[in-house]
């Protein structure tokens, strides 16, 4: 590998899955958007060669997240769905050099990427596809390997009980040249669906020699479901080490402090309340009197009220609580809470919690999740919203309700003379609470 | 001005727009009602001859407000409506001295009232209106002014647009000679609205010269709407300087208390109670743990429980709290709120709040506005009070409920099987909880 | 007395006016089950030849309960209802040495069994019945007394105006020869009812001398209703004396511990709390953050999580809380509540609290109760609970309800789309929830 590897980082694809929340690289995570660690991440690798592939709706969003110093980014936009078509969408950018295709919604962890670029450096004209080991069965393409332990074929989505290996793929495709890909997918990868993993498979019985770099499956985190982002808090809370407080932070008298923290300039933490790690609480945030924190992170210009309870909780920016329990929660940005509204986050049975996903019930997994609001969500006093429901973003939902079923984006729900009803929202969300935020 | 003024204190009217609190004058204030400042403020003016007028409803209560030394209060009772109405009450009482006549429901500045007094002892045979001016339109009385300087006429409510200045009259009226006021209400004034006006303007047309005494908007406060005690308390809140906390208040570990405090005798403090001035707290109250007070007048012989909230409101005496959140919210005496009942005070989209008030909708000019609650009402656990909400005296208002609406004097509501019902109630609140105040 | 006495304990009796808890000798007591607490006090007074009277539904449980060194326990088990087969269940156990029957769901004061013993030491071939004097009518079987003193008939609920004295039989029954009651029972006994009582009165008709061993009402407790519970809980409080914390015991920063406390080993107690005694804390139970713990008795292996008020109430074991107030209620094992739910334990009206006992409307005497729930009872966030409710074993009660009557064992009570609905229980509460423990 004597050229420099060109890294393409796919964001052209849809989200629906993720709702309520939406664009998952614009996600703030502990300090800055996802995109911008992956292009931290690259930079360390010295990748400093990007092509970010993006769609309509995401592009001008994409444009404006800053690029480090050292990294060369260009903008490529994908018109059709599949990875076929973010292919056909960087042609035009690239000519025969060496390219490292990642997904810009996984998270990989850096060991991978550089055991898997010490793999690329002593090959030769091989590809390698990234994977994992699974240990039950995952609908994607598996990788079937041949006796000199090359890869013989992707095998998508085979029937249960027919898997031909363990191991399978994750988006992290490297080919000696962009033109063959290519020219493959030109030839081969049409389908939406499968078209590239056809195309690869082309490649493969033209003689092209295929290698895996596999990873342990709990270092490769993947934005699917909305969930999905506690697990990718809990990769960059990993990474955390002793107590970041910025100087400038104020704490006030009987507040604890314990464990792994990063707390951003300009956050008050005010009396009776403890923060356990790992925390990470953005900038401007104002943890109100008698809080609980806990193993969560809560982003920039929120204000948590008084004796209020986030756990094991993902909380965006410009938020506001009140005497909240927000447990297992993943909450976007511009969401309010009135006092004593809680996320449910146990059944009662204890038993696992299951989300609807366009109309089909997907197990999470999980026996402790709460809700998933969407941003410039305002929610009244007293309302209870059970576990696993998602609200819409530009929702509002009134007081003293029993949040039992998803809310669909900009609708109201209140209680009238004790009568659930369902319209949609005429009303705007505040975008600035600024001068509430004068008189705390 | 050789002649001592009298002053005439105006508490004769109707106070249905204050509903559901009742008698203005009998608000407790700062440890004393509402009369005995006035009391107060007169005497350190050294107008020490005052009569007060009243009306049937609450002569007995309003004589039984001790007068402080030195003040010579005689008491006629009004008997049908308006302030010309007023003036035929006093007239017995009075000869050719001269009278200022303030309205007891009014707040004046010690400023404005010195200011005023000095005006008249350089006038001479003048009469003195007190007014404002205001920055937007007031359904009052605007003054016309003529080149001198003299008030030309009173001219009430006029159109929008049409406003002769932007001097609205106020009550605080001085006239050279009660006489000479008595005698041109006995011939121009028997109209309830509009009469007491009418005669001043024709004591002007007569050569009466009247001049006006403008004191700045922000220094009068009126109590007209029950909301309006917010402003009232905020008055008197500053007034205060320092820390006067009793010698007798017991203040347990790990309570923090700031800025401009005023905490009577026989008070307790629990344990992780934070305390944000400006704030009263009257006589043998006890602020339970791990509760926050901010911004808030506290009545007397008050309990306010575990974990209770009470930011920016105004708490009559002898009232029960329990883990309650009461924001921007005016509450009256011996009220109690069950464990998780909330008064809302923000709307879900941020916007102004209105009251009903005598069946109108009242813009209240503010954003952030809570419950407004008469005397003896009892509230059940986990009930939910929208902004703006008032509930009317020796009501009941059952667990689990949303109040979306104004609940009148003495009525019942409650949840049967998830059905909301509003009855005559024929129960009585408790008037007193000594006995669970020992096991305290 | 020269022979040794041989204590009865009677146990054999149903207990369903204690629903919704069952066995009343198994109920957790500062540490030990209550029969436990039995064989201490007969151990201490040398009474250690015992006989434990059982039911089919009790035997195993209460063969279970381990018998302190010293102590010989036999077992019968009765079959049908009443004192009287209670008595033949035992006779072949027994010769004719001098017995003492005690109930095992009374609890018996030190002072009054030590002065019944003295009293027997004195006593020749006496009966001697224990009694209390009462101050209000009783439905229990009052003793009439002749003018030497000697009891002269047992006179079974007389109507009320009709009672032969204030002296009421309590089961504290000594009989100089087992074999003289087993005889009398078998010839007069055979009413489930009163047939106890009658043959009583027939040894005395006989020539029997009867004596009355009399304690004060106040020393005397028993299990009859499920918040009889609370009285005896503070049977047990009034012999603590200090503060025995186990050193074990962590207790973090900001905690404030007042008054007579024991503390058992592996108890957590978090930041902010207030412990106010007397109080007793079970083994590994875990205390949480900003809590308040009064007068009241928590089993082991509780979580009471964040926030949460438990004042005058009865925890069983393994019970978890999350921002609760339970206010003078009874809790049994395995009990969860999500955060938010209140048991209210107050009227409106402040008035006396009634329960619904077998269909019947029982005064409690109370004006404070909050709820009573059976053991494994699941109850979801921000639902209330009426004062003197009872909640059924296994059963679930969703969020946001207000639970205004009594739910049955087994129950699932739900809202869905803001209607109620109650429908049998299908599923399970958890047993163990140890994973969760491990994440606090």
């Amino acid at each position: 590998m004597a050229q420099h590897i060109t890294a393409v980082l796919l964001s052209g694809g849809e989200s629906t899955r993720f709702w309520p929340l939406k664009e998952k690289n614009a996600l703030p995570l502990v300090g800055k958007s996802f995109l911008a660690w992956h292009y931290e991440q690259l930079l360390a690798l010295k990748l400093t060669n990007v092509i970010l592939v993006t769609n309509a709706g995401n592009e001008a969003f994409l444009k404006s997240i800053p690029v480090p110093a050292g990294l060369k980014v260009s903008y490529v936009m994908q018109t059709g769905l599949g990875q076929g078509q973010a292919v056909l969408a960087f042609e035009s950018n690239i000519g025969a050099e060496p390219i490292l295709i990642l997904n810009a919604s996984d998270y990989y962890s850096d060991a991978f990427l550089k055991s898997f670029i010490q793999h690329v450096k002593t090959s030769g004209q091989e590809m390698i596809l990234g994977a994992v080991r699974v240990n039950r069965y995952f609908p994607g393409g598996y990788l079937k390997t041949n006796a000199k332990g090359n890869i013989e074929e992707i095998v998508e989505k085979p029937q249960l009980g027919k898997e031909p290996s363990d191991v399978v793929r994750i988006v992290a495709d490297y080919f000696p040249s962009a033109t063959m890909l290519v020219e493959a997918v030109k030839k081969y990868g049409s389908d939406p669906v499968n078209g590239y993993e056809t195309a690869i498979n082309k490649l493969i019985q033209s003689g092209v020699v295929c290698k895996a770099e596999i990873t342990p499956l709990q270092t490769w985190k993947y934005l699917k479901y909305p969930w999905g982002v506690l697990s990718l808090v809990d990769e960059f809370f990993s990474h955390m080490s002793g107590q970041q407080i910025d100087k400038s932070v104020v704490i006030k008298e009987h507040v604890v402090i314990e464990g792994l923290v990063v707390i951003e300039e300009g956050v008050k933490i005010f009396e009776g309340t403890k923060i356990v790690g790992p925390v990470y609480i953005g900038k401007n945030t104002i943890i109100g009197n008698n809080n609980i924190i806990r193993h969560s992170h809560i982003g920039a210009y929120v204000v948590t009220g008084f004796s209020t309870d986030i756990t094991r909780s993902y909380i965006g920016d410009n938020c506001w609580f009140h005497t909240n329990y927000i447990g297992d929660s993943v909450i976007g940005n511009n969401v309010s809470m009135g006092s004593g509204t809680v996320c449910a986050n146990l059944r009662l049975d204890d038993g696992e919690i299951s989300s609807l996903v366009k109309g089909e019930k997907i197990d999470t997994g999980k026996n402790k999740l709460g809700a998933m609001v969407g941003d410039n969500v305002r929610i009244g006093v007293n309302t209870s919203i059970m576990p696993g429901i998602k609200i819409g973003q530009n929702s509002f939902i009134g007081a003293g309700i029993v949040v039992e079923s998803d809310v669909e984006d900009g609708k109201f729900m209140f209680l009238k003379n004790g009568t659930l009803t369902t319209v949609n929202n005429t009303k705007q969300a505040a975008v600035s609470r600024d001068e509430f935020r004068k008189t705390l």
